[in-house]
């Protein structure tokens, strides 16, 4: 590992004592003056039209300061893609899930509130409606959107190569359905907004989100205010995982309430809304075909996906093609072929989400084991023979740069003893491996980008602007981080203002963990720019050129006398003096295809560079209960350079803990009619600390040529593959494949029983 | 004037409707979370040691979560100036006025608070106390600071030419004695602290403040923190008039508060308490000798002063020196002699007004009309003969630049028809003159300039930072024309964020009416800065140098043709996908002597550049009451360039108001051994809007060479030649001089009196 002075070491982290203290505030505990509190009234029906709303009673109860209706629903539509944008924030002609926004309401207090909603009457016809997504696509369904034949909202089709030469040429060919039921984020924060509409025009909006600079740019174009008067305010997220990174009815209803009002106006989901009415995550069924020669080869792959959307399109478009992304990242698939379908639904909305893809990722690399077992091959094997390497290009054509995935699969088989325990551990238990990578920073047209501005004050300390945010992952003090090595500064000397739109140009957010990625490259572009500004200014004092100078712990000095050093504030207070103050400004943009499609046969890079990782986990299985416990992970993430190694490993323990405990075995909606059963914590069932395996967590250092210090996306990877690292180690401990996610103790027995069955 | 597209109109500012609504937020207004309730214990005695402080009981009271005395000091000492670093904030060995802060208590409510407060005892030995400036002066008076002898605080001393040869070569010498009391500031927000004090270790403070850089940069250094730590919010500034510049007991103490609570705490000062524990206006008697040449001319000036400074230095150091400064930016005064003093004594601080000098300015004024009348010269011609010109050297070796001074004198004269008016007046009606000018930009090290950030949105909008604070002044839309009108934009496309110490390196405060000067320039560079580079991508877009393209509305071109217009948006865009986002800077350092020094005998640019106005009034004095009443007032202001001309002609309406009529004929201070017997607006007379006379404000532009678009200084002069104004209009109406300000019904009945004793 390179030696810097700051990056590469486990440090503890600068937002680590605002947490641990209760000084970090989260939107509910703002307050400001004058504020209302805002309350929705949602739909009781999965399917209905809205044939009247009576507001009058509502209007008149003392207290009440604005009720909103799809009569201020300002005809928005808001969706990813100018195709997908179906959803109007506030249900108007129909409410296409039980739980859809259809009125709101701004009061004095809660109590009143929630009167107000009780005083609200809405005229339904009910519909009959549908809840799974092959019986949404087949003919006859009731439409959920009349424009949209066979509800199908989004198919992606991916065609590279020619598929059935390939599956010609094979030696051995399989088939597998592999599916997934619907999951829940559970982030421990409900989700809450407060908008301040103000007289001057702007708007001020405090939100737990993963993507400030997007939110406004959303709500900008909604509701027709300029970007620069949209004011999202960094709140703390309490979780997101994907789950706090769209645009939510609460967000326009909220603000609409807001300028209805003329005072600021907040508004609480309770968990219940929260799980029902933010996002949540698609349930999948997943068709694969794989053809491979002898060897392992993969030759030609056929994937059908039918992925159940909700009631409106949202990020579910992305969401769609995301798992392929990630597959085609890891394995050389000469001929492949995608038909991924997202199906409206009249469930709660789908979108992006941390573990995605269990049916699909688990599934493919189930499927992998299944070959590797009937060819005779070790799975490890198999994985290093498919896995692509540094220069190669992806099906779809992206150029893979720093590539660790073969040694990352090595060291995470040597590190787990792999050798020794696979298919040689007493019954019930089992070793599984699970390879992929993660993109980092997506073709998201100019929203894919960071910015940042760094600013010295006369005493010589820099404070940092920029539109990252943070959800835990320790990304704002990467940012600190960077800028101090580069500038030769210490941790604490370094303030950071982050994720606050009114103060940067822009940023992605923190998508798909790119955020030291995107905006740890502005952030070090900024702090550059500082730095040359610094050593002009100094060059002046000293006598030399700028590039004679150096920076180290506040002093500049010419590289060839460390004597003639002159501290840091002197350039500072000369530059303001000489009005030229130093202020850094960087911006980056990840190289990827301006023109890539997202839903048709994309072509071109997709990424601005690709992190990988393996997976090796250990099972318990109990044969008589079917209870399967990880007993230990082993992973190796190509992280190209851990900024901050603690971090990367948090990040290998959180993808334990939800992609593998939680999405692989455990979590899963419970439905009626359309009502989920299971919406808060008593019912549904999430992983404890209790549950966590012995973790070894690791780096493969790859020094990314793309990333700032060749850092890249860290943390993912561990979600992504512990489906299959989990389903392929039940398979070493039983005998059997569990394919329905999550691999509940009832799906367990099942598939021994129907063994049992079989050897008979 | 010059035609520009958005400057030089009379416009409303962007800051009227949040005012006007009420969405503006003032400090008591904000709520944090957990916030406790800050009260503070004053001293009752004017001088006495403190013996003992026993909080045990205080501490011990429910609800109360830190108590802070002397204890909690840090040995910090506050005052402008190294040498004048007397003030430890929170009283430590002595008390020496009656209101000095002693304790204070941070508790979960104000009954709390206040019975904490009861409860803390503290053991005084009662000094001898001194209240009046002449007597404290005098040997054997008691010693408020023991290492000052005769309680000199600081001694002005400036010599200049010979002034005995100036004497010994006039044709006419005069002495004669002017003073006037102390008062108030009277601005109507009472003064409110917010500080939460971090875990992470930053400072966060909201305070209505003129001066946010500045408070922040004196918090840093007396708490030991840095600077990018110190985070000082705006607030809106419920009137400042020089009362908001200067750091206060209640600052550091909430601050060391909210330290030892680990909470936020607010502490709201009481009417009571803000006029007497935040700042006072100082008491002042003046001693000029003037000898003049037959024709009028000033050959020689002796000035003597002596202020009464309250109990610590402050600000008042500089307030020693200011009327000066702008007497002799004003007049010729070959040989000069200024002795001025501050003075301690057991009253309240003194420090900066936006009215002070009314003894000084005004006196001297005043004097020059008894030497015309003496003469037989008019006041105007007697004006117009000293009167300075651009392209001239002040006394101390100021360069005058633009100078419409004697425009403006001849201007005032010319639109209050005085010709035809002074001296033929009904009895007790009278008109007179005053003139004089305001310095832009002081020497004040690196804290007297300004920084400014310009980035833009992807949609092609900006959005300012910048340090200027607005008191009322109109500084905020100030900004934003100019950086509109550099940047060919509209005021609605901008957004601004300002007076906050955390995105800006620098400003000076709202100081002086310097803002739009000083913070003006700043704006304007930043702006500049950023339309370079908006020209730089755009040439790659059209194809030719940056430096033949022009921008207006929004569109950038070739100024050969205007068909080759791109939207601004565009532009931005492709500067954020290349890398190069537009994020302008900008700083602008007034150009002073570095090296001139306040007290003793100053040389060198004393400002940046110099405004100037002259001013008529007319009175109306009841012969039988004494009450004077002012019916007219016509200003002619050299503002250099009218940024937005409503806003300066307010300056001057606000002027009579504070200058005019309170300063002049009502505002002053009741004692009573050392406790103030008016600290309230029911017994401390302030002008109505019933009082107001009729004005005419009217602009002299000189396009001033330094100003941003010929901008400079607005509004300052009318309060300062009120004085004098006033003072020789009552002359003119009663063939009295009233020499002791405020002149108030009785000076004018006792100096008709006398005069009637004279004349029989």
């Amino acid at each position: 590992m390179k030696d810097y002075k700051i990056l590469g070491k486990s440090v503890a982290r600068i937002d680590t004592p605002l947490k641990a203290t209760g000084d970090a505030l989260f939107t509910a505990d703002i307050k400001l003056p004058r504020m209302l509190v805002g309350k929705v009234l949602h739909s009781p029906h999965a399917h209905a039209i809205i044939k009247n709303i009576d507001i009058s009673k509502a209007e008149k109860l003392p207290g009440v300061r604005a009720v909103v209706t799809r009569e201020d629903s300002f005809d928005v539509r808001w969706g990813v893609f100018k195709y997908t944008q179906d959803h109007q924030l506030i249900a108007v002609d129909k409410v296409r899930f039980v739980g859809e926004e259809v009125a709101a309401v701004a009061a004095e207090d809660e109590e009143t509130a929630i009167k107000a909603l009780d005083l609200i009457e809405v005229e339904y016809e009910i519909l009959p409606a549908v809840f799974e997504a092959d019986e949404a696509m087949a003919d006859g369904a009731p439409l959920i959107h009349e424009d949209h034949p066979n509800n199908v909202n989004i198919h992606v089709n991916i065609d590279v190569g020619d598929v059935e030469k390939g599956f010609a040429d094979s030696d051995y060919v399989r088939e597998d359905r592999f599916s997934s039921s619907g999951e829940t984020y559970g982030m421990l924060e409900p989700y809450t907004v407060i908008a301040d509409y103000k007289a001057a025009g702007a708007l001020e909006i405090f939100v737990p989100t993963a993507s400030p600079h997007t939110k406004a740019k959303a709500l900008s174009n909604l509701l027709k205010i300029p970007l620069n008067k949209v004011i999202v305010r960094r709140s703390n997220v309490g979780g997101a995982l994907g789950g706090r990174s769209d645009i939510f009815p609460l967000d326009f209803i909220t603000a609409t309430l807001s300028r209805k009002a003329k005072r600021p106006v907040k508004a609480s989901y309770t968990r219940e809304e929260s799980m029902t009415c933010t996002r949540q995550v698609h349930d999948m069924i997943v068709d694969v075909k794989t053809g491979v020669s002898k060897t392992g080869e993969i030759l030609a792959q056929d994937i059908k996906v039918i992925m159940g959307g909700g009631g409106y399109s949202s990020t579910g478009p992305i969401a769609a093609s995301v798992p392929f992304l990630v597959w085609e990242e890891t394995y050389r698939l000469p001929n492949v072929r995608l038909n991924s379908y997202r199906v409206y639904t009249n469930k709660p909305i789908r979108g992006m989400y941390r573990c995605h893809g269990r049916a699909f990722l688990g599934g493919l690399g189930m499927q992998l084991d299944m070959i590797a077992h009937e060819l005779g091959i070790d799975p490890v094997a198999i994985r290093l023979k498919n896995a692509l390497q540094a220069g190669e290009f992806q099906a779809t054509g992206s150029k893979i740069f720093g590539c660790g995935l073969s040694e990352a699969i090595k060291n995470a088989a040597e590190k787990s003893k792999w050798a020794k325990k696979r298919g040689k551990m007493a019954p019930g238990k089992g070793i599984g491996m699970g390879a992929n990578g993660m993109m980092c920073g997506f073709p998201m047209g100019i929203r894919g980008g960071s910015s940042a501005i760094i600013k010295f004050n006369e005493d010589g300390y820099p404070t940092i602007l920029t539109g990252v945010v943070d959800n835990g992952q320790g990304n704002y003090h990467a940012m600190v981080q960077i800028c101090a090595e580069v500038l030769g500064l210490n941790i604490p000397d370094i303030h950071l203002v982050a994720a606050d739109t009114e103060v940067t140009t822009l940023d992605m957010g923190a998508y798909s963990q790119a955020a030291v990625f995107v905006g740890g490259n502005a952030v070090k572009n900024a702090a550059e720019d500082a730095r040359q500004q610094i050593f002009e200014i100094a060059a002046k004092i000293l006598d030399c050129n700028a590039d004679e100078l150096a920076i180290e712990e506040g002093k500049i000095f010419r590289k060839n006398d460390k004597n003639s050093a002159i501290g840091l504030h002197k350039v500072i207070r000369k530059g303001l003096i000489d009005n030229t103050p130093v202020i850094g400004r960087g911006s980056y943009m990840p190289e990827v295809s301006r023109t890539r499609e997202w839903v048709s046969n994309p072509k071109g890079q997709q990424a601005g560079t690709f992190s990988f990782g393996a997976n090796v986990v250990e099972v318990d299985v109990d044969m008589d209960t079917g209870e399967v416990s990880v007993t230990k992970a082993t992973g190796f993430h190509d992280c190209g350079f851990p900024i901050n190694l603690k971090a990367v490993e948090g990040q290998y323990e959180g993808s334990i803990a939800s992609g593998g405990l939680g999405s692989s075995l455990m979590e899963e909606h419970l439905w009626k009619n359309g009502r989920m059963l299971n919406p808060d914590f008593l019912e549904y069932k999430m992983p404890l600390a209790v549950d966590m395996p012995e973790i070894s967590a690791n780096v493969v250092i790859t020094d990314d040529p793309k990333g700032p210090f060749g850092a890249k996306e860290a943390g993912l990877f561990g979600s992504m593959n512990s489906f299959q690292a989990i389903g392929n180690a039940v398979f070493d401990a039983t005998g059997v494949w569990v394919k329905e996610f999550p691999i509940t103790p009832d799906k367990v027995l099942k598939a021994l029983a129907e063994k049992e069955k079989t050897v008979k």
